[in-house]
């Protein structure tokens, strides 16, 4: 089978096994994997790697798209492979050495990545790691179910290993549309105005010569670890849903909406979902990850068209999705993540984009990665792309965490990832509060009506009128500003 | 000679007094006024209002470029004007009311304020005030050292008033390039390729029956108020000197650079000027202030072209660069900010951004607008559209201020305006930290070893050997994290 899959002939002899093809990568290397959101990543030299480290020490640096799936970081973390990880990670063994300081983690706007190595200011990556459906006539490599970063890390790396799945349906042919931005300064504009403009190549195009080993893999993705949608997130969307149509009756929207772009997980996965009881139809999506909402909303009708760099889906899901993608290909394309998070398209396309806060503030600031200020959760990820430069940038949380013992609005945000500047929109479950064209002191109390849990709402207030009777563009009593989070520490609790 | 300024004759009898033409505009209406960093503000109108409304209360919206000159936010302020003003100011007078509660400041990245009002999330703009040098024959205004946000505002609103400025020379007509994006989903790429591309009209193309009346006046605009290159700015100029000679040893950058970008004010001025004693030549700016020190650069052969949104310099360099602007005008175009900012153009030309701190922190995070976390100083400007989507983005400042007793370098920054993930370089006269690829825990002991005043190395040292035991990928003693800015109000320093 893998004979079909591997269509230049003369890359035959380059397969291999994962432990041979793995001996390229030596400590200290660079390494670009394949991989974004538990999608499409490569899955037997990284397990290789982290065997060989068992008794042959080894630490290199990891760039990947995204987070990976079959608890690869997990492995490579506990083998203590990695020295360095970037741009992006959601797994808790990892997470715990991240924390402790023996990762050495770089937290990155996903569109960034690759723009800093190709001007060389992070790398050079020695190997590229690809998981592909197949190999061109031409040595084209074909990606699975995400793009990511890979076809830069392909493009840029010395010498590159494909890990060609068989499990991967070749149906994903077809499906990817690999555009490069050109060199600077002779760059020109990036061709694409609307979500399903096709402007570059079905697969990442390579000299043959640099694909120094093929490796045939059959495992799955790992699913998506997405919980269905609760009370409180059918409320989220619910706000959402109101204001949308407020913007549609006060003529600045029409029921097809600009693009959307949704956040992973939960949160904003249940919101996605939300839109099918809306009059909003022939919507659009230009995102990063697309959920299983996505396709909800396409088997709903309401959606045309996503554009997105990975699909990641339930177990549920995976057969109506992946194992009858033709239902779908005609609407779909998977882009490089670079390109699915791009500035200039996000703000030309004018996206609406919806993510997730850990935390956010009175005056509308927002936490999207550290814990109690410390602690890194996952990685900014493609948020600040969206955030800074669409149309307009919605963010939602539930108004507490670990049964109300953290309010996820506080007096001051403890790490600031997207700032007052950035975020015009901000939903719990107890309502919304609109901040476009709002000074800071306008801002406070309206999220303090709107957005807080009622256990917070008067300590926040309290917090609130103090500090304005000490002035300022943005009041804050500013010795007392974290002691929310210096509270939680010491007593468990934010609560006074 | 105002005759030859008006080239519509049918306009020429809207042609009225300040007082006259102010009645158009009415107790709460949104203003939109022309004036980017103390240049080509519209003068008479405001001054006209701020009079009447001694006798005859009332309150604006008053939107601009940026800042204005002559002293109009001020008096503008003290006349009790300005309900609401946005995106940007620098005057004591107004950030007096701002910090009060007065005038709600709406502080936005430059790039989005006419975005926001083209969709109608901000405004509507019900009147417009757009100094001119000229009204061609088809009512074409042409705007005279400013652009800003003048086109979108006079596109916009529903009645334009021009103050036509007979002591703007005629020679600005021929240095705009207007070009305004054309409305989503139907938008196309903005076809700038490099900082000379021409891709507009010389004029703002409107109605002229949306001409309600016209002003004639004869004031100049302020001068800049930067200060002269100090012993602190020349060191800091020449960190960054050494730095950029690196890059290109490195092979990341060629003696031509990328295209700069620099911010308002004595520090970047001084840095951009720090670069005629250099081995780089054949530069471009594609910045929004074009300041004394652009001219420096063309005068000493450094530079090849500059495109901005203002031209503002010092009195000593009015009469050579205003006066004699053919010497310089091939080289020179100005632009509306929003395109000066364009996230698209920013990220396509790779510029660098060289901007400035009030304060940052041992992770890089920055604060450019609030004093102790609470008091606006004059707003983020532009800086969070270059910040965010440039080449590389630096931000300078020094490293004390007020005699020693605020560190600019603080464990914890009291406000964010650019965070971790938006900024590459940070210099101060002690030293530069390029933190590009590097994790928080491999910031901090750079920054506190390379850009911090001697005076506070050890209590931030100390600081960060009590976060770090505490753990995270951040190190935070969070009930500490913000105890310098509270020590500042309290005891009047932030030394221990």
């Amino acid at each position: 089978m893998y004979r079909e899959r591997v269509r230049n002939a003369a890359l035959l002899e380059r397969i291999t096994s994962a432990d041979e093809a793995a001996k390229l990568i030596r400590d200290g290397m660079t390494v670009g994997m394949s991989g974004f959101t538990r999608a499409g990543e490569a899955k037997a030299v990284p397990m290789a790697l982290a065997e060989r480290a068992k008794t042959d020490p080894l630490k290199i640096t990891l760039i990947t798209g995204a987070s990976l799936g079959n608890d690869l970081d997990k492995t490579m973390a506990e083998a203590h492979l990695l020295a360095r990880r970037i741009p992006f990670q959601a797994d808790p063994a990892l997470r715990r050495a991240i924390n402790d300081g023996e990762v050495m983690f770089v937290d990155q706007h996903l569109s960034e990545t690759v723009e800093m190595l190709r001007t060389r200011q992070l790398g050079p990556v020695d190997v590229a790691v690809i998981e592909a459906v197949a190999i061109t006539e031409d040595g084209g490599i074909v990606p699975t179910t995400s793009v990511g970063n890979s076809a830069s890390f392909a493009i840029l790396a010395d010498k590159v290993i494909v890990e060609i799945n068989l499990a991967q349906p070749d149906t994903l042919e077809g499906l990817h549309d690999i555009y490069i931005p050109s060199y600077r300064p002779a760059r020109m504009p990036i061709p694409i105005v609307s979500p399903e403009s096709r402007v570059g190549m079905p697969y990442i195009p390579i000299d043959p010569d640099k694909i120094a080993a093929i490796v045939v893999t059959e495992k799955l993705d790992s699913s998506s670890t997405i919980l269905p949608p609760d009370e409180d997130t059918q409320a989220i969307a619910g706000h959402l849903s109101e204001f949308l149509q407020h913007e549609v009756k006060a003529g600045r929207l029409t029921n097809t909406l600009q693009p959307l772009q949704a956040g992973i997980g939960t949160i904003a996965n249940a919101v996605m979902h939300g839109l099918i009881d809306t009059p909003f139809h022939n919507l659009k999506m230009y995102s990063e990850v697309l959920q299983d909402s996505t396709f909800d909303l396409f088997d709903a009708g309401k959606l045309d068209f996503a554009s997105g760099s990975s699909i990641t889906v339930s177990a549920e899901r995976y057969q109506t999705v992946l194992e009858d993608l033709a239902r779908y290909k005609s609407r779909l394309v998977l882009r490089p993540q670079e390109i699915s998070n791009h500035p200039e398209v996000v703000r030309r396309l004018g996206i609406i984009g919806i993510n997730t806060a850990l935390e956010f503030d009175i005056y509308g600031n927002v936490n999207s990665t550290h814990v109690g200020g410390t602690k890194m959760m996952n990685g900014i990820g493609g948020s600040g792309d969206f955030a800074r430069n669409g149309y307009m940038s919605i963010f939602v949380t539930k108004s507490t965490a670990k049964d109300d013992v953290i309010s996820s609005v506080v007096p001051m945000v403890s790490h600031v990832d997207h700032n007052e500047h950035d975020v015009d929109v901000l939903i719990t479950e107890y309502g919304l509060a609109d901040l476009r064209g709002l000074a800071p002191r306008e801002r406070a109390p309206l999220i303090i009506a709107n957005c807080v849990h009622p256990a917070y709402r008067e300590q926040l207030g309290d917090y609130y009128r103090r500090a304005v009777a000490r002035g300022g563009h943005t009041p804050h009593v500013i010795e007392e500003a974290l002691s929310w989070h210096g509270r939680l520490r010491e007593t468990g609790s934010m609560k006074i």
